[in-house]
């Protein structure tokens, strides 16, 4: 079969690669209904992340069970599965408090952005939709997969609750389905730094009530006006820069709460002035295997569109196009379909 | 009167300085009953913060109100009161939220190793006890002054509930009575990282169950044997140097909560390192305020006797020995009697 593999800064093939095979009897082959790709693919695509030669690419995914190893017994052939980018064995002591994405046995999935590939830990990865789902709810699934539950995390570690007030550093897919989840979590208030008009609209559909445009201390003065002078009950900060966790820390109020789902590159945060801003702090890898059976009923039961996001469909092959769209700013997020 | 100046690194006078008046109609003057020497005044102490000039000392307190402004209504003179070491309104967004340490009229309280002190915003700062206290009952409403509210906000930060495994870095008096905070709050298990003796016997009586001796990386190793490899629910980081941030870091299970409560002094927390850690983090100034009330209930009816951290006590004029006592760590916590 064919796959994406990334081989340096800008240059991604979709070139042969081996036909996935159970290697493990705990493993399964999913046949791909959609993939995508993420904006943490864009930090290696970018070369910020250096590359330890070729790099399957891909870790978002959604699709058949196509064959199951003989441990495997939650999940067979035919179903139709959602996992996390984290394989998890969803019984160690992190699982159970909800930490999957610290699982004692954690594996990063790789190479998802392929028509075939194998998890791990099926039986605790995985997670099966009671029915093979229509056609127009398989970008929605895929979302699941990481970026709602990623955005899902942001507002549930930033402590969103009924008459919350929150902002949403970053207007990315992550961000935007922050504001998704937010709403649905009863914020009252949700603030969106963006200056990208695309996004912005995405953004008030899926409820954002405030747009800041501004950046750096205006862009902080700014929510400091909106929210009176106090800041901001819950921030969510979906980007992962030095700048934008400062945004974060600077926005929200003494006592209010700062979650952080994108990987930091070069943050540093200076003990004594985040000891004076009396902020909570919680993030890390989303553990979406801890909201996935959750989020894939509010998806089939139609009370959440978080496929909106995908603004750019393409087929596979075509991958290449969806990188350089995302990495220019023309699209938010590409879909790929084998 | 005399009072406490601070005029260099252990330079410490106990000289005449001007009586407090009032000066707005929110003031009181208080008449100590106790005062003592706190963990912090040893920055300055030790020359680790620099001073502007002779610093009056300072700022844990409890006593019998002299004199109010006209514009207090909630204290009178001849009441018992306890305050914390941070005044404030109480009214303010911040203040309603329980985070009076930062309340939009914050000031930090300075000058109370002294006779008498001014106490501002008394209706917002000041808790009074039901009855004049009895005389053993007062270190135990002295500490709640500070180190026993920043040991308790410690524990609370540190979302220590009922069967909860807590780990307590540092074993100066708010690292002791946050063992005695997270004892009452139900924690099943307490370990406490110390080498000293008195502590340690302290510790245990307060409620720890395990003691750590070793340091750094083999401290952090024998706290992970402790909680079979997991990692502990909730760790008080009592102290605020790298170090100690960092044992607290490494002993955190995924998804468990941090709390810092000593000022850090040269912290830097890495945003990737953090990330991985899945910890939640939370700490600043203690809002003691907030806790005030319901402290003073379990002093006064007997519940505990936080007032055991004190192991010297001097009249205030000794004021010196005090310091060095603490300094030398010969004492855990000095009491002051004017």
């Amino acid at each position: 079969m064919r796959g994406t593999v990334l081989y340096g800064s800008k240059d991604i093939r979709f070139e042969e690669v081996p036909e996935p095979t159970i290697e493990r009897p705990t493993d399964a082959i999913i046949r791909m209904a959609a993939t995508c790709v993420c904006g943490s693919d864009l930090w290696p695509y970018r070369g910020v992340k250096p590359l330890n030669g070729p790099t399957p690419m891909g870790h978002e995914y959604c699709g058949f069970v196509e064959e199951v190893g003989s441990a495997v017994t939650t999940v067979k052939p035919g179903q139709f599965v959602v996992g996390s980018f984290a394989m998890s064995d969803n019984t160690c002591a992190h699982c159970r408090f909800g930490y999957q994405t610290s699982c004692e046995h954690r594996e990063w999935v790789t190479g998802a952005q392929a028509p075939y590939m194998r998890v791990s830990m099926a039986d605790g990865t995985l997670v099966t939709t009671s029915d093979k789902p229509s056609e127009e709810l398989i970008p929605s699934l895929l979302a699941a997969s990481d970026v709602l539950g990623t955005g899902w995390f942001a507002a549930d570690a930033a402590n969103v609750k009924p008459g919350s007030t929150a902002v949403v550093v970053g207007d990315g897919a992550v961000g935007l389905l922050g504001v998704l989840s937010a709403k649905h979590m009863g914020a009252e208030r949700i603030i969106v730094m963006s200056r990208h008009e695309t996004r912005q609209k995405l953004a008030r559909e899926f409820g954002a009530t405030d747009i800041v445009a501004e950046r750096g201390d205006e862009g902080i003065a700014r929510i400091k006006e909106l929210t009176r002078g106090v800041g901001a009950d819950s921030v969510l900060e979906c980007v992962g820069t030095q700048e934008s966790m400062r945004q974060a820390i600077q926005t929200v109020r003494p006592g209010g709460f700062v979650s952080y789902v994108g990987v930091p590159h070069g943050v540093q945060l200076e003990g004594q002035q985040l000891f004076y801003t009396h902020a909570h702090l919680h993030g890390g890898p989303a553990p979406v295997r801890r909201y996935l059976p959750h989020l894939i009923d509010l998806i089939t039961s139609g009370e959440i569109n978080p496929g909106k996001v995908f603004d750019l469909e393409l087929p596979l092959e075509k991958v290449a196009k969806g990188y350089a769209a995302m990495d220019e700013r023309r699209a938010i997020k590409a879909l790929l379909r084998p």
